[in-house]
Formats: structure tokens, sequence, C-alpha cells
């Protein structure tokens, strides 16, 4: 599982991340440096496993990184806070600090930003030639658009919020779109028939990492157990920069959607209950989820199960995201084009028609392994 | 999903209860007159779901129960006690009062007994007696044996247990055979050749109702997420017989066996950790298991999840015994033969071969139902 | 501790509670009969251990049960239902019927009722005239009113909310008043004067009874270690009507306000964090209070306590109103007016100048059976 | 609340600590320095809180560190190993390694290492010559030795343990003692002439830092609202040092006394239910401790609390350890001598006689605050 280094000859892979500078973001560049490196094991990445070998996938070493951000605080500056508060091992900020200020000349800035006068249309164009720029300058292959920024508002009517700006640029510019978000992302009206046309793989979106990876297990577990859910209730504290973004009740109540989409499809129907995000400063990247379950068994028998998830939300996320830039990459290498439903695995609303339930994901991720594996490619 | 009533014509299945006046067979003799007369749903039997739809099992209704045991507690008396600590609903044994007495009606006592004189070969014999006087007497098309009595210790050198007289017995009797328990039963090396020699299908062992039930979903999740477990521990409080019985270490540890067992095969290794049972008297027949599991995630980064089942186990293991007796009386009447492997969900410790995630499981037991479509019967 | 039949010499002392027919009234009805029968011992009532001998409290068969509702469904039926739900055992309503029929027939009408034409004065008059022909009817030495209703919300402006003409009427009828609710009663400024005038004792407001009992002696432990509370965070599950009650935000708000208070007044300072109360009508009258506690100790290394509170309010409310209206009975008898601070013990918003931490208030309540101890009263 | 230096002229108190180089120690240690130092706030130091201000306290900067241990480990190093374990804050050995050092130097062997030929006699007296060295070369007004050493199993027979010897060097050498742990330390037949006929002031044992902290909160509060306590479980879980030595059933054994004990001093009787302590080396030196408490309540409804804290163990115990040290200090210079029983607030098994209730404790100790504020001292 060791990461081997880039030979000469294999082709380099752009990684572009939508909120480059956040902690999750962060957190895939700096891990992706790390295992590079050796030192530290891939915990947490699929694509790592045997079931990815001989797939064909883009090694951690030919990733390059760059993003869109809206804030200047510089990545290695942002991964010395990331330390501080226990989401990185303390003197990995240093041991890497050379891959940090690569990615971190890399960053353009993001917008709208507040007193913007640029339109949307010139906003997307900017985008894509700050892709295109990439690509030049890096030498590239490809580019892989992951969107990896706080939760933004649902949108109210029919303007284009940030995301779908990024989208469309990611469109124009001929680059696969991953939306780790429950952001609009590529979900705009406004951009489906460019989507369409531009015959691209897509992944997204809203990443799967805590309760509601939980709920993806236990709700089928329910469910083939054929016992009665009367109620699942939930409660999230997190701090950090998605702690606060949550705290707009129109954020939460995306993340929510996604939330509870996972137990309607996994018990049939949605039960009673309601979850809660709370901002709470103290606990920084660190997040507690509570979850409630009240269920009949045999003859009405009333039971409960609790769970108390405590994980960080960033280091949960960084390996999703690198396995998704990776498989997203060899997708759009191999030729193929629209919604990758294979990929629900990894999010709460996945794309295209897949199961549910966790297990049954891992068994589609598994059958997308072996088709890969038969796949051409540049490199094989 | 509402059960019918048994058609004048539909031949009569026998359900033999090792362990008759226990709670789990209480439980299960109760809730089956309970859902025989439309009083409840069938929660947490799965053979009640659509997947069994025309897979020709015995309907409820066509279940005739008797047993063996060592103590004289009636079963009427039994499930006053258990409606009394909330295990069947209130008012439920007056309203199926003449199902108990006819279940109790068929109860033999059980052995050997304290100063029973009896040999090994002499108590197989009288129980097998037992089974076919019941056969014969109520005109069974075939009698399915069931252990649900306590966990005995692990044996001590060659002798039978008493769980392996009763199996022993089934054989001598041509009855197939499942051990909802971890004792012996079968698994006793000077039973192999008589089970090989008999051609009946038989399951078990250890039914999987609450702690490893919830392992065996956790477990396969973080495999799959490729989440490095650093520790899994646990504690069980209960009460009633079980948690009585199983306050002797050497019951203990063959429980304990089994639960382990789930995590090793489900994680790779099994993890550090230990697995607490204690008996808890004020708790009765509910138990709670509360299970911390320390991860890691990615860059080492150091997550925790905790899990609290508060639950009946009668209550849980009664709508999976119904099961298996429909399943197992379905397999004999199809001239099925040995370990039914495909039966794995329902157990810690399966026979035959198997994968021991839950989801694998049920999608096993989705095969077998389709399976016993395509199979003969005499009803059909 | 087995309570006495009333001496026939022994003054009779009434209780009038708003709210009368509802889940907490119900159980204090039941419960005082199914005590002074001699059927469950007098678990969680604090007047009925040694503390409190020789106090001259009037004892429980002495109490004489009366009440406002604007609901029409009978006590025997409300507690059949109350046993349903496992709040009451099962078979206490049928053996002591003819206490609640006896004690439904001292139920009036509450109000203001839907298209009610009686302004403020008008029903504070009928309101007190209820009370004055209970003492008369009755031969009752004295009566408390307890206000143990669902909580309403906080008012807007100057209009008498309905506990407060309830209050008002106890006022004008002479009665002690207690008010075991988040609700306003006592506390409206159009009312300061006439309770300053009217020389009664009275307490509350806002029974203690879950997740705010266990915050008055958590809090006071962090204080006395010098422990800094970072953050504390609580989310509440029930059903029943008050978890429907509460369901309405503004109702919410004044629950919270009280568990807020607890942890301010015993920290020194509210700690970040929110408190959530969800209607799950699944749950009935059962509560599940989780709080989560993050916590700073020596050089400020991070720790967290997590407590899940499992209970029945009502169960837990009931003996409280029991302790509350023998001793402000008492203290009515004795003499004493204005604010009982002594009784903080009980309350989550008390009366008066008290300590909040719960320790204290035991101390405090102590010396206050001391006083009583010392003080004359009728019947001694 | 921030430490002065030490005054030219304060005179110097030293901190004997057997298992110098443990965590505990280690922490206690670096823990004075950094405060010193103004890096830190004094959380946990119940001493740096307003109740001590005026009452002759030995400052912080005044403290002069030594100890006996069997291990080699330096302290800078095993500091180093604390801070990547969490415990201690990352940088913050190598900022006060000078302070490290110079206590690592007054570390000298302790015994019997294994081969060792001295009798008991011998020991003691080479302990009590460490003891006196240390006082003269760093020209110390007094010594207070305080045991933070792993817990010793319990004594089997009449040979005096280790812990007894350390402190019948504390004895010989007139230097006050305090025992942290639940080991026997001056608790053995063989020492309590001697110990009387010293005239010195002692205190313990076993620190009160966690699961039996809330315990010491949580039994009274059910003790005075009357509620029946039905059983009350618990497990926990830790590594380390800690973890390992109380592998040993012995020392569990040991261990678990101090914690039924606080519960059946608070309750009245002590409830059903164990408690384990599981040695799980992946926790390193934090603690999980779950605490299930099954209860009744009025007419025996049936509830249930369930506690779980998770703390680091040595930055508990740290503070406290500073706290003992100084009062013990404090009260041999005014003269007092015997057991200190107004600091059971510290302790879970406390010497002399005392309240069990935390809160109680913590008012014995103010008591005790205002007693030393009237005592003379050398410096005022």
């Amino acid at each position: 599982m060791s990461p081997m280094p880039a030979s000469l000859s294999e082709p380099r892979v752009g990684v572009w991340l939508i909120g480059a500078r956040g902690s999750v973001a962060t957190t895939v560049i700096a891990g992706c440096a790390a295992l590079t490196a050796g030192l530290h094991p891939p915990t947490g990445m699929v694509t790592e496993t045997s079931l990815f070998a001989e797939c064909g996938l883009p090694t951690l070493s030919s990733l390059v990184f760059g993003g869109h951000d809206t804030v200047d605080c510089p990545l290695p500056k942002r991964a010395e806070a990331l330390a501080a508060g226990g989401v990185l091992p303390p003197g990995l900020p240093s041991a890497i600090a050379a891959e940090l200020e690569a990615a971190d000349a890399e960053i353009r800035p993001g917008g709208p930003a507040p007193g913007d006068t640029r339109d949307d249309s010139e906003l997307v164009d900017a985008f894509a030639a700050d892709l295109r720029d990439f690509v030049r300058r890096r030498g590239l292959t490809r580019v892989v658009v992951l969107n990896v920024a706080s939760t933004e508002p649902a949108p109210v009517g029919s303007a284009l919020p940030p995301s779908s700006l990024y989208a469309a640029a990611a469109l124009a510019a001929g680059c696969p779109y991953v939306n780790f978000t429950p952001s609009t992302g590529l979900h705009h009206p406004a951009l489906a028939s460019a989507a369409r046309a531009a015959r691209l793989p897509y992944a997204g979106r809203d990443g799967k990492t805590g309760q509601t990876l939980l709920r993806s297990v236990l709700g089928p577990m329910f469910a083939q157990r054929a016992l009665a859910i009367r109620a699942w209730s939930g409660t999230n504290l997190l701090g950090g920069g998605d702690g606060a973004s949550l705290a707009d009740p129109a954020a939460a109540a995306a993340k929510n959607a996604g939330k509870e989409r996972v137990l309607a499809d996994t018990l049939g129907a949605a039960p009673q209950g309601e979850v809660h995000i709370d901002d709470v400063p103290a606990l920084g990247d660190w997040k507690t989820a509570w979850d409630h379950i009240a269920f009949d068994g045999f003859l009405g028998t009333r039971m409960i199960l609790q769970t108390t998830w405590q994980g960080c939300d960033s280091a949960l996320a960084a390996p999703l995201v690198l396995d998704l830039a990776r498989l997203v990459s060899r997708a759009h290498e191999a030729g193929l084009s629209g919604p990758l439903s294979e990929l629900g695995f990894y999010f709460k609303d996945p794309v295209g028609d897949g199961p549910a339930a966790l297990g049954e994901q891992y068994a589609a991720l598994a059958g997308f392994a072996l088709r890969l594996r038969a796949l051409p490619g540049e490199t094989r």
C-alpha cells in the first residue's frame, strides 16, 4: 500500500478544489503529501485497498493541487492552525511545507467577492480561464474539479448560486466535476442542457462522512430485520467553519435533507424525529453526533438504540475526496460520461440510480473497480 | 402480511423447543398465537416480508408447539411473569390462554435431572421417543427441533453435554435441528458421523439479536471505509435467566467467542478490547449493551463511536426462532440436507461457509428464498 | 415510612391542581391513593423521609383533590391511558377507581375556553368561587393551589395569561400558591401588589425533574473542582402533552430559560451551547435528555462528559408536587408568608434568594424542616 | 489568579513524589512550571480559587520537586511522550526543559528493585536518608511526601508492601504524607503506632478524579430525591501505565473497593452492579468511564441514567496533587497532626470522619480554608 513516486513519464492529473483554503482542502493537500512521503498509512482511502489494484487509477504522487477560494489565509498557515486543533498531526505542516506552498501558489480568487461587478458569465469565464491556465502551465493530462467549500444556503429563485458558477466553469473547461457538498453545483436547471452536451463524468453530492454514514448501515439493518422504527432523532455539535455556516438555518436545511433522504430510502418512509445542527465554536473541527432511535420489536416491545459519533470531519472527508479525484479522473480517461451512479458509496444524495444501503453501495463500487480494470487508459 | 388461518388440509408442522418454558420459548409460543389471532403485526419476522412470498413456508397457524424442559413452571404462569416484566403485552397471556395450555401439555421432562441414573444413550432414546410420540399423536408432517435453552458452559473432555444429547435425539428421530444458542449441540465430534449419515438440514449457532447484530453492520462499515479499528470494547448488562447463566464465566466465554468472531471476520483481525456480560437481576429480561469503538481516521486522527442498545432479548429472539422453524421445515420438505449456510443472517457463528457482514448475509437469505420458490413441496 | 390512615379528627387539606386532568395531576392523585392504600412505597417523596418526621405535615390520607382543567376526559379514563403507556402500574387505575372518581367530581372547567365571553376579572371571580366552594363543601382547613398545566408561551404585552388568572384567584380565595411550571402565574407585574397584600406563602417555579436536576449537581461539581466548561449542549426528546406544547417555540423558550439559569448560576456564567426540546409523539410520556459537556482540565486538556437521562416526567414530577402541597400547606398553617426560598430544591427558577446547587438547596430544605418542627400548628 | 514569583525570602517547600517519573508526577512537575511561567491558567486547582486567598499556602513557585522511582526514563523524555499522546500541550516540554531537568536530578532510585538484597528496615532507612538529603541540599523548610505511583495489589499477609516502606520513611524523616493511590501506604497495622507517635498530618487515600467524582455527586442526588437505585454498573477503559497495572485483578480490586465505598456511603447501601477496569493500550492515558444507573421513581416507574466520562487521568490528578502538596504543607507549618479529614473532597476513601457527598466535602474544605486563615505560619 505504500505510494510510489511518480515515474517521469506518468501523466500528471490536476485536482482543483473549490474552497481550496478550507479545512477539508487543506487536509486533502497535506494528506496527499504525507502519504506520498510515506509518513502515514493511507487510512480511510478505499482506492488504496486491494479492491482498486490494477484499475489504472492515477497515483497519489501524480496529483497536482490548485483551486479557488475567497479567503487569503495561505495554506501553510491554515495547516498550522489545523495541527494546533489536532486535525493534522503536530509536525506535519513543516514536514511538507514545500508541497503546501506549491499548492498555495495555484489558488486563484473565487467569487463573487463583495462588491464584485462581474456578472455570472464573466465569472464563469474567469474561473474556466483559471482552469485552462492550470492545465497549460503545469502540463496536466486532465483536471478534476471538486467542490469542498462550506455549504451554501438552498437557493431561492433562478439566480445561479456560486457553486453553480464553478460547476459551469468546469463544464466550459472540459473538466469532470464532483460535488462533495449539499450545495446546488451542477444540479441547477440552467446548467442541465450544458451538462448533457459536455459528455463529462460527474459525481455527487454531499459526502457521507459521519452520522449519515452510520445511518446508511443502521437503516438497512432495521429494515432487513423487519423491525419498526418509531422515531429517529439526531443532534450534531460542531465548530469550525462548517459549524458556523450550518448555523444558518437555510444551509442546515440543505444539509438535513440529505440526512433524512438516507433514512427514507433505507426504511421505506421517513420516520418521526428531527435533526439539529448546532454551532459550538469550542469544539473546533471536531464533530459529535448523537442519534436516538426508538423502535418496536416483536409484539410491540419498545427498544432503543443510541449512537454517539465523535470524529473530525475534515479527516473523515479528505480520504474520500482523494478517492473521488482519482476515480473520476480515471472515468474521464476511460471515456465515461454522465452521472457516476456507482460512486453512491461516497454520498448522502447520490447522482443517478443506485442503492441507499452502504453494503450495496460498496458492492456497486467493487463492480466499478472491475469495470475500470477492463477499460482502456493512456498509461496502460 | 396478516397471517391466514390454516386450511383444513394444510399439513401441520411441529416446533420442538429445547428450553420450552424459558423466556424465549414462551415468547415464541405466545407470539405465534398472538399473530395467528391477528392481535399484533409480525414485527421482526423476516419470513413475513414480501421476500418470502410464494416460498411455500408453513403458515404460522400450522405450527404446533412442544418441547423439553427441566423446570415445571407452566407456560401460562411463565407468560404472566413475562407480561409483568414488560416482555409480553399486558393482557396477552389471558387472550391466548388456550394456546399456552395446549403447548404446555406437549412439554416433556428434559434431562439429565439431578440424580438422574440414565446414561447418555438412554436419555437420547427417551428424548427421541418424545419426538416420535409428538409426531404421531398430533399428526405432524415433520418436526423441527430448536435449542433455545440457557447457554451451557463450554464442555471439558469428551462427555456429551445436554445440548448434544438433544441434538442426537433429533437425529435419531429424523428431525432437522437448529441451535439458537452457543452451546455445543450438533457440533460435538461424537455426533459428526451420525449427523452426516442422517442427511437432515441443520442450522446454527447462537442467534444474533443485539450487540452482535450491530457489530455485524458496524464492522463491515469500518472495513469498507478502510478505517483502522484500534480497540472495540463492550459491556452487556442483563438479568433474567440468561443473565444468571452467563454469570458463569465458562458460559460467558462460550457466548463471547461468537461476539468476537463477528469482529474478527468482518475486520480481518480481532481488535483490542474485552467484552463483559454482567448479571444484573434488577434489569430482568431487558438487556443493555454498550460498545466503545476507538478507531483511526486519515493521518491517524483518533475517533470514537459509542453505541448503547436497550432491548428485550426474548422479543428480539422470538421472531427469529419462528423464522428459522419455518425456513428449516421448508428446507426439510424440499429435501435439502447438511448445513444451511444461507441462514447465516440469523447467527453469530453460522454453520457452513458464508459472509459475516449482515448485508451480504441478507443477500444470501434472499437467494435462499428464490431457491425455495423453485423447489418442490408437498403442498404445491 | 408507611402512610397512616387519617385520624377522624385530622383536619383535611385541599390540593387544587391547575391542569387537573393532565399526566402530572393524574399521577399525583393516583399516586396519593396508591400510597395511602399501602400499594407502593413513597419513592421520590422527600417529605416521607426521616428529614420531615415530626414536622407537622398533613398526612397523605388527609389530602383532598380537586382542580381546574379545560379538557373533559375523566380521570379514570386518563389513568387507564397512563397505565397503558407504562406511566402508572398496570392494575392501579382499577384498584383506586373510587379515589379517581372522587377527585374527578371536584374538577371544574378552566378557562378561558375558546369563545369565552368572560373578561379577566369575571374569570378570576369564577375560579375563586370554585375554590371557596371546594373548601366549604369538603370541610377543608385550607387549600393549596398548584399549577401543573402545560407550559404556556411567554406572554407578550401586559395581558394576563391564564396561569396568572388562576394565581389571582388563589390570592382572592386566600390560598397559598405553587407554580410547578415555567408559566407566568404569580410573577405578573399586575399581581405584585395583591400578592404582597395577601400575606400568603408561595413557591415556584418550574419543577426540577430531569435534565435540570442533573445540571444542578453537575454544574457545582465542575465549579468546585475549578474545571472550565467550554460548552454545554442538550437535547430533550419527549412526547405526550408536554412534548406537543413545547413544540411551540415560545413555550420552549420559557422552559429553556430555566434550564440555562441553573447553569449560569452554578457556573458563574452561561456557557456556549444550545438546548433543544423535540416533540416525538412516539415516546409518549417518556423523556430522554442527552447532555454533552465539553470542559477543559489542567493545562487546557480537553475532556467530555455526556449524560443520557431516560425518565418518565409525570412520575418524576408527582412526588415533588405532593411534597410541595404538604410543605406549603404546613407553612400556611404556621403563618409563614411570601416567597418560600427554602424550597429552591424543587425548582429550576426558585422564588426568593437561595443557592443554585442541589446540595445546598437540600441543606436549606433540611433547615426548613427544623424550622417547621418548631412552629405551631393546629394539630400539635 | 496569576502566580507570583517566589520572593527571595519565601521559604521553599519540597514536594517528594513516589512514582516521580510516572504520568501523574510528570504532569504535576510540568504543570507547576507552566503555571509559574504564566503559560496556562490554573484550571483544576482549587487552591488557586478565591476560597484559599490569604490562607498562607506556599506559592507554586516556592515548590521544589524530587522523588523516588524504579524506572530510569528521564523526565524530559517522559514529558515528550506525554505531549505526543496529547496529555501535555505540544511545545510545553521544551518550554520548561530546565525545570524538568532540575526535578529529574532530584529523583532517587526506589525499591525494592528485582534482586534487591536490602531488608525492609534498610530500605526505609535509605528512603528516609534521601528525604533528609533533599531537605539539606535544597534548603527546604519542609517536605511533603505524596504517593502517585501505580496501584499495587492489595497485600496478602503481614509483609510491608513498597507503598508502606515509603510511608515509613516519611515518618522517619518527619515529613507529612499523602496517599493519592489505593495502595496501603500508612494504612498498614505495622505502622500504626509510629504514625500516632510522629504527630504529623497526613491525608488520603485514592484520588477522586473521574467516575468516582461523578458518583460522589450523583449518589447524593438520588438519595436526596428519595429515588431508589436498583443497580449501578460501570466500565472503565484506559491504557497507559495505569491500565496495565489495573489489569492485575488484585490491583483492580483495591481500586474498585474505593469506587463502591462512595456509592455505599452516599446511598446508604451498596447497590447491585459491577465495576470493570479494562486495560486498552490503544487509549493511552485517556480514560473512558461508562456508568449505567437503573433506578425506580414514583410508583416503581423504571428509569435510567447513563454517563460517559472521557478524560485524561493525569490531567485530572495533577492539579489535585498540587493542591494537596500545598494544603498539607500548610497544615504541617501550622502544627496540625493526624488525619486531615477536611480533605475528603480529594479522595475516594478519605482518612478520618467526614461526609461522602462532594458538596458537603467542599463545604468542609471551605471550613478548612477558614481555619488555615486563622492559624499561624512562619511567613505571616
